[in-house]
């Protein structure tokens, strides 16, 4: 059973133990991503995630590393759209090592200014690595043709040509205006005691002073596309249909749509595109949520030759799930759905994470029982309105990357859809 | 603590139960990989791994895949350079029902000429999508760099060419001459009863015939060198380092050898070339073993007009842990490698996993104390010597794709580091 205990400045702490592990998972949540930015400042919540480990008032950054690793434990960070998180796992003894290493990475970066030159030279060959790899470039353009011009369609390593200016100014600005004690949880799981926890996070985040961010820039759904032909084995194809929000109630009907769809061996389209036809080796759909929109996306990747093919039976498969799904196949995905959580709950790295989405998301831990139940409710007739309206609506974003000159334009792909 | 059965015709059944879980990880773990392929059979391990969820006598694929996510549960699969597993995470009451799925697949795949077509399309698209990911290339390469004209250095994937021509003949004849039981280990851990596995797998692979399998090709590491210049953000550069086989008494000398020098953040390849310098995003060196081989691989990525510093660097990283290594990093390494080994037996799936592969090296599994003594043995003279060695002999292969022309060859670069 989890326990949540928010301190006098909005800092919270939550926390589930796991009997039996020797370990722990312990890291800081904060609700600062991608979207948070502005135009101009594209790309400085991840710089800012690279700089914390670059050395505090305190630590060098050999010392931040040597800390943890003396200890056996590891520590990372990512930036998301909508969250940066840091974290650790480490022997039961070492948490309040962990928690102090990042609370002070976290709260104390020292923007030294040649680090700032370095680790920008990081984040430059960091963003080499992902132009070099399709299925990271295909992702990010299907956001951006999802949500052009918009904070939430801006890459998370932000464009080369603005990390080559970011100073020591833009970073304590952007930390100034998100790092509040109230935009911050602190999650733990696995060999891990509540009240040991809540005493050292008074003590380490008990002090700041609360902070009213400003709302993100609201995300509205583009019906878009992004096509760049390229000479590579593999035409990539990406498709994001406009899905439920977070707090949306047609969330679990869409997770449920998209894993009937794509998400298991059982799937459509892996049925189709790859068991019957052959066309791919990787294919998928899931559903994603955040604050305001979602979606669902949808990859292939397939030879130039069979990229229209692909391309046209994928569609095909989003109107025949509108004729012929049966009972059989949602009662797979919401088993599929369950067992996966549960087996999600036997990790502690992933049980902090979920409680820290969790309770950004409701501001409170739903139950297990009470997850399970709203995944119960979807029904049939609840999948089948849903497919329905996915293909009537027909909003769709796309994007192609690869030898994709033969794919269809969107507009035929929305004609085929909706027709 | 881990159980294990010998079945009369050879057959073992490894499991170690995991209190507090409801799921298991299940699985057949069998001793036939990319290296036991003749030249002419490149790929077929890892085709008939494919095959496997194909269809049996009893079972369409559609039916294999329904009745392992009916339950929730999933199933999949992997070849190596040794090795093949079909493994499965299921609910506890539905570990009969994963271990009748995979005993199926991997005792009675049907080879049907149809699926055997489709299938192949599959695979020619993972290896174009492995084509269009710089990462997953340069570690072939590497290994073919080293391990040339011999069944070790060859791809799993196979050569397209190849690919395209295997019959159902070529499926049978790699599945008579290297599935027998005594090649096969049944492993499982999580929520899982010895005694029940054993009565399960004596009715499923009891009556299987003993098999005498061909000794694999032996191995003979090559100082050799592969290099594709190509536009790319990136130049990849990937060294090996001639080590020791698995059951080599320096393996863990290696291992922590190659930790101080490229295991995390705190090591000196991280230190050097990404916090010092920024010249790259991804860096790290590992111990690889084999049963009569292993190499040290060591990778980075940089621009095109870095490359030739970041090899040169790499290398005196090499020489200078000739020189100036510490007690403090060999401690280090040994209580990372022994925090990770703990982390690692919190999840079923590892868990399971290195039951198989300790019991497929040693004929037994060590106690967690043998291994902890293993590598609590090796001191800071051990290290010392182990870099001199790597230092004197220079026994390095080299691969490099990108804008690789700048860097020096590898003949420069061994007598860089032999100096």
């Amino acid at each position: 059973m989890h326990r949540l205990t928010t301190l006098p400045n909005g800092f919270r702490i939550v926390s589930e133990p796991m009997p039996g592990l020797a370990s722990a998972s312990v890291g800081i949540w904060v609700t600062a991503g991608a979207r948070h930015e502005r135009a101009e400042e594209n790309g400085i919540a991840h710089f800012l995630e690279h700089m914390a480990f670059k050395g505090t008032a305190r630590r060098s950054a050999l010392q931040i590393a040597e800390e943890i690793e003396d200890v056996g434990g590891y520590i990372n960070a990512y930036t998301s759209r909508e969250m940066t998180a840091y974290y650790a796992r480490v022997l039961e003894n070492d948490v309040p090592l962990a928690l102090d290493v990042i609370a002070d990475i976290v709260l104390n970066p020292a923007f030294d200014a040649r680090e700032i030159e370095v680790e920008r030279h990081v984040i430059l060959q960091e963003i080499g690595q992902a132009l070099d790899t399709p299925d990271d470039v295909i992702f990010d353009w299907l956001q951006e043709a999802a949500y052009p011009e918009q904070a939430l369609g801006r890459p998370i390593l932000g464009p080369s040509g603005q990390i080559s200016r970011y100073d020591a100014g833009d970073l304590r600005g952007f930390v100034g205006g998100h790092y509040g004690p109230g935009q911050m949880i602190l999650a733990a799981s696995g060999a891990v005691h509540h009240d040991k926890l809540v005493a050292l996070a008074e003590t380490l985040f008990g002090q700041l002073p609360a902070l009213t961010m400003p709302a993100a820039e609201p995300a509205r759904f583009h019906c878009g596309e992004r096509r760049e032909v390229k000479t590579l084995e593999q035409a990539h194809f990406a498709l994001a249909i406009e899905g439920p929000a977070y707090r949306d109630p047609d969330l679990f009907t869409a997770q449920i749509y998209a894993s009937v769809l794509g998400g298991g061996m059982s799937s459509r389209l892996f049925q189709k595109l790859r068991e019957e036809r052959g066309l791919c080796y990787t294919t998928f759909a899931q559903a994603g949520a955040h604050e305001d929109t979602g979606s669902i996306t949808i990859y292939a990747g397939t030879g130039a030759e069979d990229v229209a093919a692909l391309a046209n039976l994928t569609i095909d498969e989003l109107r025949r799930a509108t004729e012929d799904m049966t009972e059989a196949e949602v009662a797979r995905a919401r088993t599929q759905m369950k067992a996966g959580l549960l087996m999600g709950l036997e990790s502690p790295s992933s049980r902090a994470e979920r409680l820290a989405r969790l309770l950004s998301i409701w501001g409170r831990v739903p139950s297990l029982s009470e997850t399970i139940d709203k995944i119960d409710a979807v029904d049939l007739p609840a999948i089948h309105a849903y497919a329905e309206r996915v293909a009537s609506e027909a909003r769709l974003s796309a994007a192609l990357y690869g030898p994709v000159s033969a794919a269809p334009s969107l507009e035929a792909l929305r004609e085929r859809l909706a027709a």
